[in-house]
């Protein structure tokens, strides 16, 4: 159905593995790296943009490019221009694939898109998640055992404020006694959304095999499908006789 | 459970009643004053507000005294005012319940919440609506027959460009050839939202037993219940030892 | 709206409590005694029903006369009637509330009206068990804190082996690393049903007063509206003129 | 990712066509063959199965080696034989797509896996069906306008006692006034089911293109993802320690 190898774009804040020696020890080449890596190893067609690019590396052309959209982002979500959200906003509206990953549950794409606060309880204090999948049947799930572990991570802890899932694919358990909602499903228009918790910056999250596992698995599912693309507006004509 | 009636705000653009003679014949008081006339009938505490209002007639008090706030609006949704828009946004997702009526899906209040363009087909040649119950264990059917008809309406025709809702409560069959998803459930924090879709200007449909009917039920179902108030941010303190 | 109090049945096989002094100990008139005690002190009209009594107590007058009924069921799923389970599911599916408690994931009401298995892991070691909100505009939340806990209790893991809930209201963290949906709304028909985990019968869970709200709050939630009663088969004559 | 074509099976009671001269103009093969003829185009590896072969055609081999089922029956549900439910309902549970045609909403197996009676309104009088698409973003949607036009089919009208749909893809419109949930959704353990309403035996309906493409779609769609396969039961080791 599709021979063209799916077209990512793995999009960055990028000012941690700069800013931070050990981030920069982590992702050396910026966490966008370490994706971008993993993925073109997985046959897709990769591309990065970071948030200091001009129009943060996403104007026109490159989102017409793209077919699934994966964003990161965290101390800086105010920087990025709300004219860019809302070019953002209509490709993922007419079919762009979106993955959000951990801290850009607060990313300004991901509120306009669902409408929500998006806020969440959290602590770092390094201690073990565990992700259970609760949709077997789900291609995201794809490879997956019933439940992987993260030596140390961040917690996030419910309630988090989104609105409920299409699908929920994993919950996190945390040491600490917290539960989350860590890969929700949502669609908006002929776009198909994916959160995905882990990925605090100063833990090796983004090279745990199953981590890249279900990013990639997310990347197939969120890929545009050739649906119709919606008519709006006035039809004086009905389409049937009065 | 709820000894005091239900605070209900009806909110209306209040133009067309003004500037259209047809209208005015239909909604002398309003549209606004038809919904609270019902509404104040069916033992709720009802006030009104409109557009022209200072404030759109929502200030911060007004509305931590509104249980469910009814939402009518059609050429003006541009002169509503974002900050204001951002503090009813703030008051659903704290619980005020939200009844979003026929032209209001293109309100800047129902697009912020669902995040999508809540676009539509339209066609105003006064044709035959009927609108079939597809929930039929939901409390905003309650009361209804399995379908019920309106006369001449204005017909709005999928895709509708919302969300798929939480519940689906009623689709229409429009004379012309079109369906449409017409009654849709969603919650979003606290605080649930409703779709209705009937009520053009021109047409009599606030005086139809059974829309109205509707819309009573929704404001019972919508009303805010006693649910935690989420708490977010940092937790550095783990309920678990760790 | 409902001048009347809910008529809850509470049912349960009732064979731990007279074969188990421990269970005996914690509940001397049953686990339904236990429940009927609670419900009748929060205002509904409470009957109570067993296994062993003729038709399991579920004769058709008596299930006619009841708005809600809960069920409690472990060892003896077995012995429950096929043409009794044939009649709870055809009340479920005309109006009248059900909910599952516990053990009774594996009760065949239940598994009849979901579909599935409706397996799960377990464990029964008496570890912590934090049950977390996730859905708090939802009726079954009322009066909650964003999580509550029980000391000791069994654990159930996932997979839990049912259809996606239509509403997750809660999530358990389990001291041993497990989570589990905890609380899952679903409809069938006219009919609501909730299924709430905690309540093994080696614990005091049942003199929880968090477990009991739940219970409370379920109830109104599941009790019977008054939507259509649909009608089905042949419909030769068309509504509309062809 | 699947190097592999899809192995699907047409079952088909395969009454109408041999008993009917009408029927059999229609289809001279079978609704089976003309399915089965117009996968093998679309490249899937098709078999076929009837009601009247030994064990219906689904001995336990053939289940083991089919990705997904296509399912057409009408006038002999009460013929298959219910441990043949058993094992097809068993099939899904683990993995096998199942795709449920027309008529079929009334087979055991269905009505299994959903719980409800899964009835509804028919008439039969030819009348135009226009079919919408409601979820542009998904894959059953693929390559479809924004809806097609059935010219003469039997009505099927709400209610259709369903559970609410996980997503709902299609809404059809019927020439008499009624509407219908006409492409349906549905997860059960790793196993994904579809509900496609067109297809009265006395009409051309599986020729026509976008009723054949809906189909091809839901095949990929179902086919079975490698997720977790779930493991029940006790689980006496916690995989944390307390």
């Amino acid at each position: 159905m599709r021979p063209e190898p799916i077209r990512v774009l793995v999009w960055n804040e990028y000012r941690h593995e700069r800013d931070d020696p050990r981030v920069r020890a982590l992702y050396p080449q910026g966490i966008h790296g370490a994706l971008a890596d993993y993925l073109r190893r997985q046959g897709f067609a990769v591309n990065t943009a970071t948030l200091d690019e001009p129009e943060h590396g996403l104007n026109e052309a490159v989102l017409a490019a793209t077919d699934v959209l994966i964003w990161w982002g965290h101390v800086a979500h105010h920087e990025v221009q709300d004219a860019i959200v809302a070019r953002v906003h209509r490709h993922v509206l007419n079919g762009m694939g979106l993955i959000v990953l951990h801290s850009a549950h607060h990313a300004k794409i991901f509120r306009a898109l669902l409408g929500t606060r998006c806020d969440l309880k959290w602590r770092d204090i390094g201690e073990r998640e565990r992700i259970w999948v609760v949709a077997p049947h789900h291609p995201i799930a794809e490879g997956l055992d019933e439940s992987f572990t993260i030596e140390h991570e961040e917690m996030y802890g419910e309630f988090f404020d989104v609105p409920p899932p299409e699908t929920l694919v994993f919950i996190s358990w945390f040491q600490g006694g917290e539960v989350f909602r860590s890969g929700c499903c949502y669609t908006r228009g002929r776009g198909k959304i994916f959160y995905f918790r882990p990925g605090h910056e100063t833990y090796p999250t983004y090279h745990h095999p199953q981590v890249l596992r279900v990013i990639a698995n997310a990347v197939r599912w969120a890929a545009p499908t050739s649906g119709p693309l919606p008519t709006f507006g006035h039809h004086p004509s009905p389409p049937e006789p009065l």
